[in-house]
């Protein structure tokens, strides 16, 4: 008996995903050219049908990296001079900052500690950055920024690009393209899909800094860098040869989920979320970890525990139920689970029976 | 029916690699964590069984990109502070060269047209390279250089790291790595899998050289960079989660060859090109492109043909023989043929066959 993965990426393949991957292995799309009409048109589907899903606005391009890890990477290569801000309040935001400051450029920080927000007015941008770089959602702590913050220090800081880390929140999240500057996730989480396949939304003004930074003889990269990306992009193909398999599932699942509707997903993501929380919040051995109800995210719910956590895991792991241990120095204390499209409300509902009846 | 892809990457998958697909399927091989003992023990034993079959010496590591492009980049950004050399004679040469200008990197190059080699004592390296480019085997015409060559250039400039472009020549090509510092390959041409992973092959030397530039303060990439590939390897994990799928499945096929053995796949790999050489050699409307034989690449066979080229492919493709149009400018007029391991005794001489009775 197979296993169900509530763990917050990789995580459970989108239901469809394996009859997909036969499908593509029947129509040997592993073997097609990368410069085929065949290969654009798969290109082309995946981008409209994500660009419907989520709503992007024609001045956002789509393109495709390897992860998510390497968007970190290729925003401030290209869309950084001098300086970049970043909101730090887990293991994912905190990696974006090392990784700047690693590429040498002045990179600032807002801390604040794993479980809690800086909102509001307490968000104080001082002096110039180019890039603010907001984490949506933390799946090292199930930590959520309002979406009313971001939005907000774009309209103080209108000169500022806003990158957003979606990586574990899309598509749930509802994002008002038109008060941010990019997005980015990867497709080993919510699209349900094995990993090896980063997703960038990036706007007009992000590609204008990096054509910007070339004219001035700096350095932003080469096949990966934003013009040469959106350059293949309009002819439906990729600088190097992708990783082609994943591109058609992504269209495959991208177009499951428009023909189930991403409202019905919504709704039921939040169904799904109700359940968790309040399971967790009513069991006697655990607690939430993010307190500020406003603040828990919808899909990485992350719980403290009295029990241990790796006793917990294994308990459920003999049901074949499979949550994630806690981040970094959370391991021990803390359990994570995914709540991503593929879950269905039965199988929360049966997970979250099962932690009821849990005891150590 | 499916089709039999003779194109030169993506090509024809390795003759396992659907079942291996399928095994990954049953096993949820995509959900596992990256961070996970199932995942070091995948990633240990692709290693392990890659190191047996190229016969690769412990001062080597071996680590894993997305592309055998984003190699390019990491050898660049690691490896050379102001100066690299690379022999130009195709269009995968000369992107990597086009690749070093873009870093801003003093690039030289040695040029000779396409379908030729620069040998022996015409190898004029003038002036200080750290790093010089071979590219064994031109995916792009069917070019391949003389590993002597290579070896004596690393003989007279000890101080210059040498990496080779074995994109489409492992594992046949019979590499002396006391003789280089790095090569490296893509999955989707001889290992006949999905595209979407790069496999780096580097030694010590090269990672002494990354440590040097970091230590003075130059930046050599953040996650990708090859103290951090190196660090993480050791630990059997990447830097970032990588395309676990595909690391699965290049240890399952690199244990299939070793289990074939790899003198067999290279003995294979001369008598078909024997006999596809042959053929288009003795055929009134095809040329060999590659005038000298001791040029000639064993696993990507190229041949003018005084037909269009796009009617010779329609033609074969009638009968579910696909091959590769000519690459760039020679698009109209080449026909190229992969043959990899993946491509049986029995189907090249099926598509010898083919190829003698075609006429426009």
């Amino acid at each position: 008996m197979k296993s169900l993965y509530f763990t917050p990426g990789p995580s459970q393949l989108y239901f469809t995903a394996e009859e997909h991957i036969k499908t593509a292995l029947k129509e040997q799309i592993p073997s097609i050219s990368h410069r085929s009409a065949t290969f654009q048109s798969i290109f082309q589907h995946a981008v409209e049908n994500l660009r419907t899903l989520v709503n992007l606005p024609d001045n956002f391009h789509i393109l495709f990296t390897a992860s998510a890890t390497e968007i970190w990477e290729r925003l401030i290569q290209n869309c950084v001079d001098n300086s970049s801000l970043h909101l730090v309040n887990g293991a994912f935001s905190q990696r974006f900052y090392d990784m700047a400051k690693m590429l040498n450029i002045n990179a600032d920080e807002i801390r604040i500690d794993p479980g809690h927000c800086v909102t509001g007015d307490d968000i104080k941008v001082e002096g110039h950055h180019e890039l603010i770089a907001f984490t949506h959602n933390e799946t090292s702590t199930g930590v959520s920024q309002p979406l009313e913050d971001i939005y907000s220090v774009r309209e103080k800081h209108p000169d500022a690009l806003i990158a957003v880390d979606v990586v574990s929140s899309i598509p749930y999240v509802n994002l008002d393209f038109d008060k941010i500057d990019s997005a980015y996730f990867s497709v080993q989480k919510c699209f349900g899909l094995p990993a090896g396949l980063g997703v960038w939304f990036v706007n007009d003004r992000c590609l204008a800094k990096a054509e910007e930074r070339l004219a001035k003889g700096q350095v932003i990269g080469s096949y990966h860098s934003l013009p040469s990306l959106v350059k293949q992009s309009k002819k439906n193909q990729t600088p190097e040869t992708p990783n082609v398999l994943n591109i058609y599932l992504l269209r495959k699942v991208a177009e499951d989920m428009n023909t189930k509707g991403l409202d019905m997903i919504r709704r039921e993501t939040e169904y799904k979320s109700a359940v968790l929380y309040n399971t967790l919040e009513n069991h006697p051995d655990f607690d939430l970890f993010v307190k500020e109800q406003s603040w828990r995210s919808k899909t990485v719910i992350v719980a403290e525990t009295n029990l241990t956590s790796q006793r917990v895991i294994e308990n459920l792991q003999n049901k074949k139920l499979l949550v994630g241990s806690g981040y970094g120095n959370f391991k021990d204390q803390h359990i994570r689970i995914a709540n991503f499209p593929t879950h269905s409300k039965e199988q929360v509902e049966m997970l979250a029976d099962t932690l009821e009846t849990l005891t150590d």
